[in-house]
């Protein structure tokens, strides 16, 4: 595999277009902080399977156009040539097209607002990874979060775009339970995996696996956190008391997964404190997942991946010191 | 002009009276990025008009005892001398001003509240400042939005301040148009024109036309943007199809209006790809206003410049760099 | 007294037990900024007396528990410590133990929370001062009020916890006075005692006596400042038409008193220019409490101690230059 995107990276350096082709892979990587153009490629898989069997072929054009859109906006803004080659002006855009063909029915206005949200994604990670610098903290998934929502709730007040799936409003109201809550080994597994799919916003088994060997091939502790974190975040949800029907879909799980990815791997060098600060992480990522599907209801929005970023923003400010305290002696 | 201004400035340097009215007229000017005596008394003459031909002339003395009292509570806490003087201190406390006395019916407990809040939008001039000194970006007109958001919401709790005017709440539900979606030429200008006096709160052909003015004579640049900006806002509000009416109205071009002289000339050298980046923020201001008109209403507050805010930060963060390329060069 | 803290530090510096007890105890005092023992000794009566008076005394064990878990945390996180043993990574525990058990029915899944929820308010500290450093502002009690609107939200969505008390979700609406609007100087006292206890959510005069004589020995400074601080705000609340109700309970009394403190002596030098700035500070916090009690009406959330941490930031951002003007000469 060394040799294969050793021959791979050769053939970038001789091709704009392979170069741009390369780019793009590493954006749909970069969705789980992995800068390696096959895990790109099993992403793409996994959302092209999920899109397709779910009957939303838009979706994986969307996710395509996504990249695209945001990649060129980076090379017109000049951004930083390392950021761009490693996808890092991608992932939002992947994220930003996915959501919104997911969201807003087919047509024209989606196509063009794909592009331009995609676009816009790159201007807003520029200026986040601009102001978090000092803090030694990441852009994450938060742009994606930010103009996604902003492109969700204007459809709201144009008559050109309209919104599918989209959660009802209402104001916050406890939940009550209408079934007992009660979740087999099955549901369990299903919930575990879905979790893990619903990263991209897709609910496939299949899509997971793919999304699993992905992260394996890039980096097997990745892959192996993505699992941990998402048996944990649905057992630590169905503890709770939370709706079964979102711990089973994997409703639930999806930011654990980031959290535990980011906090345990991508950010953090590996430790037992690494191991039990991330699993702290990935625990109160479930209530601020359960609290922002609360907190959005007036708002009619899904909460995205903003669960994953606040946590993570929240457990990664506090610097290496207080994640690895092995290093601080 | 130019040796009007100069005489202007001699007679200021010889008497503290004048030149605190010297710095309350930019304070006007300066809404619109105008350090500039002479747009201020033709901002003063608009506003004027504006709300003497709405007979609510109480705006206009909210909006002289918002510029006097910001301005006099940057003196009590010895502000910079140099932003004091280009009326950096006051704009905030004339939108402040027009604001609470444009949704706040008229007293005793009015006054009183737009001089508070005028004398707080300074303090909260001089804290953001110095928030977004190291990421270079100003503080535009965020001190105004978040003072008189929480003074307006506070008036539902005070049953001596009565809200006028402000919009109903309710949880956010989509845009239905009842009545066919179609803009005429006329309507079309209109809304054009409303869009740049809408930026003080009036709704006025004759006030637009002053503004214009009183921007070209400090800055053509400025006033076609301005008018350039509004056109364009007008235009995509239209073809996304938000409500006939807002359009018309110059209630979704107001934010964009700011944004395209923000991007276009106050805060960035002029060259194509700064026009080109410009108006990719003013089309994404158009979006965000449709967004924040939804997001607002469970808080029945209306959104003041807070779109203007949040895409100039979002478009002005990533640094010079983004905005015109041919300096990276 | 002196004498007698010096006894206490000898031996605090002999057994690592006494330690940890005087960082907890210290960690109480730091609720109204003081680094004293026996003003956390107060303290803790203080809440003893108020939650038992209320048959609530699990509210106290809350409390005991929220500045172990968050003291531990801080330790294991290997913190600053000098910061641990002024008791500034336990106050934000308090707070949270207090509020989580005021809101929440008792259970094993209460416990769990509030464990989890002060050691997570230790991370949040860690990265909020992290944040803020560079701009001269301290955390506040922001990582209090983030963590608990976090896990109160959640409630909403986990069948195993149930919230208590809470206030009712509905969307923005103006105050309608059933009643006359008329306080006596009974009432007018009683609201502004009640408005010193409910900074750790108990309303008891009692309390509030013992908390007047903990901060006296401490700072007797910062008791006047709590006292004239609470005077004013309940003065001003009621000027302004708030709910009486709301005025006698000391619920729109409380984030002002912090504010006055904050803003009076803690983070700033005394003067003349302090005492009104702060005074500013005071009556602009009563408005943001107006404020937020409707804000967080879709949300069904108390507002806990947000208008204080917005109002102060908002006061000291600007720098000791704009609160001292003796100083900038």
């Amino acid at each position: 595999m060394e040799s294969l995107l050793a021959r791979w990276e050769a053939a970038c350096s001789r091709s704009q277009a392979l170069r741009f082709v390369d780019i793009g892979l590493r954006g749909f990587g970069q969705v789980m902080f992995q800068d390696n153009p096959l895990t790109g490629i099993l992403f793409l898989a996994a959302i092209a399977w999920g899109s397709i069997a779910a009957s939303v072929p838009q979706v994986l054009f969307a996710g395509v156009l996504g990249v695209v859109a945001s990649t060129l906006t980076a090379i017109w803004l000049k951004a930083d040539q390392a950021a761009l080659r490693a996808g890092l002006y991608g992932y939002n855009g992947v994220l930003v097209g996915l959501a919104l063909a997911t969201f807003i029915a087919p047509g024209a206005a989606l196509w063009i607002y794909v592009a331009m949200g995609a676009g816009v994604s790159t201007v807003a990670t520029l200026g986040t990874a601009s102001v978090l610098k000092p803090f030694g903290a990441p852009a994450l998934t938060a742009p994606f979060v930010a103009v996604t929502w902003i492109m969700l709730l204007a459809t709201y007040g144009f008559a050109g775009l309209s919104g599918v799936g989209l959660p009802a409003a209402g104001v916050v109201a406890p939940f009550e339970p209408a079934t007992p809550l009660s979740v087999g080994l099955g549901a369990y597994l299903v919930g575990t995996f879905l979790s893990i799919s619903q990263v991209f916003l897709k609910a496939s088994v299949v899509s997971a696996l793919l999304f699993l060997v992905g992260l394996a091939i890039s980096s097997l502790p990745a892959a192996l956190l993505a699992l941990g974190g998402a048996m944990l975040a649905v057992a630590v949800a169905h503890a709770f008391g939370a709706e079964s029907d979102l711990v089973t879909q994997g409703l639930i799980g999806f930011s654990p997964v980031l959290t535990a990815i980011a906090l345990g791997v991508t950010f953090r060098r590996p430790s037992l404190n690494t191991i039990l600060y991330a699993a702290l992480g990935v625990v109160f990522t479930v209530i601020a997942q359960a609290a922002l599907n609360v907190a959005l209801r007036p708002f009619a929005l899904p909460t995205l991946t903003a669960p994953f970023v606040l946590v993570s923003w929240m457990f990664l400010l506090p610097g290496e010191r207080a994640a690895d305290s092995s290093k601080a002696d």
